[in-house]
């Protein structure tokens, strides 16, 4: 059993608690039954830390209370965490879901659990949180193991993949979503920044911008803006 | 300048961080700029505390940063506190959203914002974190000031509101909400539980029950589930 917080292993797995790291090795963490049994299903559990049971996994450590207590997120002395590898780059889905700066991480881990739902199993951002974020992981609970994760540059994004059909967000300018079809096998939707919104840079490059129609001075989560064009956009 | 957490005005104000003095009292705690003004406009506010600038409100008082620091939700040593008034009963509006044992203090905002922009002007809980909550106004970016919100029992609300359609959510055996017409002039949505979902007691007393598809194995946040049905209903 280890009992130290000096242990290699250890010292490996707390650095992944930092982006830089997550980045470097392509690895990440996550924490508890529900999630590490969903990311067992996909395979991509390299290890776990474990208090009581070691979830069938080869790879598996036991750790003492004291050394989960330090290590847990959520303050927890018994449970799992285990260490995840990141999916390969797998080919664009025909419906994708933009993201140009997105802060929060609950606000993350939200939309990309509509985007599974919806059939959007691709998801690009830029100048947002990091997938991989332990938060961004519980909120989207365990939808994270089934998307295809991509950072990218989103203006060459959009040069290089013209064969899809582009719809942003603008509640000033954008036409009401009641009236867009999205009659299209290749779709994507740009969602942005909670305060500003979508970059005009990404804006003007967009085939269609939508607004959502509102009560005046109202205004929507980013998540749940998402989840509404997600759901008008949806496969069936 | 109140410079001491003694002060029996701060006492006062530190009770109100509790539900039960909240209750009690019949006012409430905002923080910060933005949503100490949206409470001014809605002339809920009873009473600032400030350190700098005192938003022009008559019955203010100055503190200090050390005070502020102990009372601020967020951290700050500059800023705002606004006592408020909860405001009184008002009539029921047409469209209302019943939320039955929702617990996530960020999903009861979202879910609050929703509302207001769509035309739910009503909320009427049971089981659910409180409305006046700080994490629950906060992720309400104010819509908190502009909706009538009751608690009541649910069961016997139902039975006495005879008048409005009940639409409720089964994710299993609800009805497609693609074939649902919100065609009454008098609707209830009523969202559940983020773990259990609408309880069967309120479930049997529904008109409709209504399920969002979606790709299998997969769910939504309840604030998302809530903000596609109220957008679905929505008046224009």
């Amino acid at each position: 059993m280890i009992e130290s917080l000096t242990n290699l292993k250890i010292k490996y797995l707390v650095k992944l608690k930092q982006k830089k790291y997550r980045s470097l090795h392509n690895q990440f963490l996550v924490e508890g039954e529900h999630l590490v049994f969903e990311a067992k299903k996909s395979n991509m559990v390299e290890t776990i830390f474990y208090t009581d049971d070691n979830y069938g996994i080869e790879d598996s450590f036991q750790i003492s209370n004291q050394v989960m207590l330090k290590i847990s997120e959520l303050g927890n002395s018994k449970g799992v965490v285990a260490i995840c590898n990141k999916q390969d780059f797998k080919d664009l889905s025909n419906k994708i879901l933009m993201l140009d700066g997105i802060q929060d991480p609950g606000n993350l881990g939200t939309l990309i659990r509509s985007a599974a739902a919806f059939g959007f199993k691709t998801i690009i951002a830029e100048n947002t949180v990091d997938f991989f974020n332990e938060k961004v992981i519980r909120s989207s609970q365990g939808a994270i193991f089934y998307v295809n994760l991509i950072e990218a540059n989103l203006s060459e994004f959009i040069e290089k993949n013209k064969n899809y059909h582009y719809y942003g967000t603008d509640v000033l300018k954008g036409q009401n979503l009641k009236d867009v079809t999205f009659g299209h096998d290749k779709i994507v939707i740009v969602l942005g920044n909670e305060g500003n919104g979508v970059r005009d840079i990404i804006k003007s490059k967009m085939n269609t911008n939508i607004r959502i129609s509102m009560q005046a001075t109202e205004s929507l989560n980013v998540g749940v803006a998402g989840g509404i064009l997600m759901y008008e956009a949806r496969e069936e």
